[in-house]
């Protein structure tokens, strides 16, 4: 007897096969579906279309490619009284009038943000997770399935936040791959050996990881001026230095502009006495 | 009696003075000078003129606003003997030259570039450090007492190197913040507690930190296609999601069109299949 809750997995992509083998390694009985069959070769109970799929459990999870796969995939299936969890990634708006078309169709829903790799998938120790938004209820009775691929990580019951905090997570990276793009660029044309360089460069950042916290703290007090360290009028004085010194080395400096243009602007607009923080605003539009 | 190593220190900005100060409480004898002369206040010993400085010690740290003042405060120094180490900002061929410049009138020459701000030095717990390049006779000589503001980071003889070590990293922390000031922006307008968003995302950006030494191996061996789990053209397929949210959300994506902008050109050109690390070849003019 299993006393593991029974789910359906729609979509065997890279993610949905990697999330679908971990609920079947897990010890969950599992439905898949697969718009293209041959995909779901190789697990034990394979649908012959989304209905059946839906219908063959209360837990539906769908992993599709965007968001219009998923209208188009569920769009002959019967949602009512389903719990149905999107882990296909879009927009927070996107996810907003999903939770309503699903609620319009009788389902629950909560909507996933993966933060992590098909690799990290079912592997606890790697540090990834799902963020979570949406139904509250859903999300409680179905929590320790929810968990087995990635953890879980619930941020609200807006059915959009899971993927707001998924892109703000991502763009923040990218902004350190850009930073760090810009940096290795500069070094390359030098006798620098990268992997002697990479040490250093990755301990600065990490050093500089406080001010992410210290910005919200500002943020949360709405004053931007106390206990400010490197007002922003100083740094802005050694924009110049920083982009001489990509014209030196040869280096595109497309990465770091758009952040020094907005540093000046921001101090020609009377705060220059200010740590950075107020720069979240004017980026506000 | 003592026997800490003398030393002059030219320049009683906020840095010059934290480093004189530091030195003091260490117990060298240090001789001060400023062009504003109220600034040496409260110095034991202040010299008259840049020139009575230089001459009362062998090891002579100047500590300026830019280059150029560097050149002018010392014109009508004799150099001839001294150990001179600039810890004033500037770019790297502004060291190399200012290393000749040196050399030319009979003194060693070590550049440096201080990795922390004023209230971080003489604070040995406080993280800060300072990178040195150039004369490795000079720096050997003098590394206890040149250690003693915030640490030392000797990379190289090239003058040039310590600079371009502290420009590499404080671009790289640009990107980190411009990534993390779109990241806020992003959940900005809505009822979402900033102090509890700013763990999940330095928590975020502190788990993707590895990618820097991967980086770094991909550089060194020249293969940017093994071992590959995400690749460019699957990132750049989720670009349009990102932009999207940035415009829901009424945020400028200012900060982050341009890495996603080369990201989209680099696949383009045929890289979809690997990392992101042929970008940073792709910055070289
Ligand atoms: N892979 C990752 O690293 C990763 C990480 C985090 C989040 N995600 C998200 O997870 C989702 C799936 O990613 P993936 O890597 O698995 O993508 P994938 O390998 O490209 O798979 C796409 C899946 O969507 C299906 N599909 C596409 N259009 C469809 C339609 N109109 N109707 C029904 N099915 C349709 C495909 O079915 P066919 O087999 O029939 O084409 C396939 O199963 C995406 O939203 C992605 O952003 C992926
Ligand atoms: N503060 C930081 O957080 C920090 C961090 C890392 C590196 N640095 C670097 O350290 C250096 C000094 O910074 P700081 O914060 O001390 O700057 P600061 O407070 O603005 O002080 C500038 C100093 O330069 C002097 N000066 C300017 N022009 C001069 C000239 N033509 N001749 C002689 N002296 C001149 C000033 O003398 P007067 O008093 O006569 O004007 C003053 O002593 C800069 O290169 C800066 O980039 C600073």
């Amino acid at each position: 007897m299993n006393d593991k809750a029974p789910l359906s997995v729609l979509g065997l992509g890279a993610m949905g096969t990697a999330l679908a083998r971990a609920w079947e390694a897990a010890g969950h009985p599992v439905t898949v579906w697969n718009r293209t069959p041959a995909r779901a070769e190789g697990f034990s109970t394979a649908a012959g279309s989304a209905a059946e799929a839906v219908a063959a459990s209360r837990l539906v999870v769908v992993c599709l490619l965007d968001d219009a796969s998923v209208g188009e995939a569920l769009a002959d299936t019967d949602l009512t009284g389903k719990d149905l969890v999107d882990l296909t990634t879009g927009t927070p708006d996107q996810a907003r009038e999903r939770a309503e078309w699903a609620r319009a169709r009788g389902a629950r829903f909560l909507d996933g943000g993966i933060m992590a790799i098909p690799p990290m998938i079912g592997v606890p120790e790697s540090g990834g997770y799902v963020f979570y938004s949406g139904s509250r209820e859903l999300f409680d009775e179905h929590r320790e399935t929810l968990a087995v691929p990635a953890g879980t990580n619930y941020v609200g019951t807006d059915a959009g936040y899971a993927a707001l905090h998924d892109v703000a997570l991502l763009s923040a990276m990218y902004g350190m791959f850009a930073g760090v793009s810009h940096a290795f660029a500069l070094v390359r044309k030098e006798n620098i050996d990268p992997e002697a360089f990479a040490p250093l460069l990755s301990g600065w950042l990490g050093a500089m990881l406080p001010f992410v916290q210290r910005t919200a703290e500002q943020l949360a007090s709405g004053d931007y001026t106390t206990g400010v360290v490197s007002n922003l009028a100083m740094q802005a004085a050694g924009n110049a230095t920083m982009l001489r010194t990509a014209e030196e080395q040869g280096v595109s400096p497309e990465l770091l502009t758009p952040y020094l243009d907005l540093m000046a602007r921001h101090v020609a607009d009377g705060h220059g006495d200010e740590d950075g923080t107020g720069m979240i605003d004017a980026l506000r539009k």
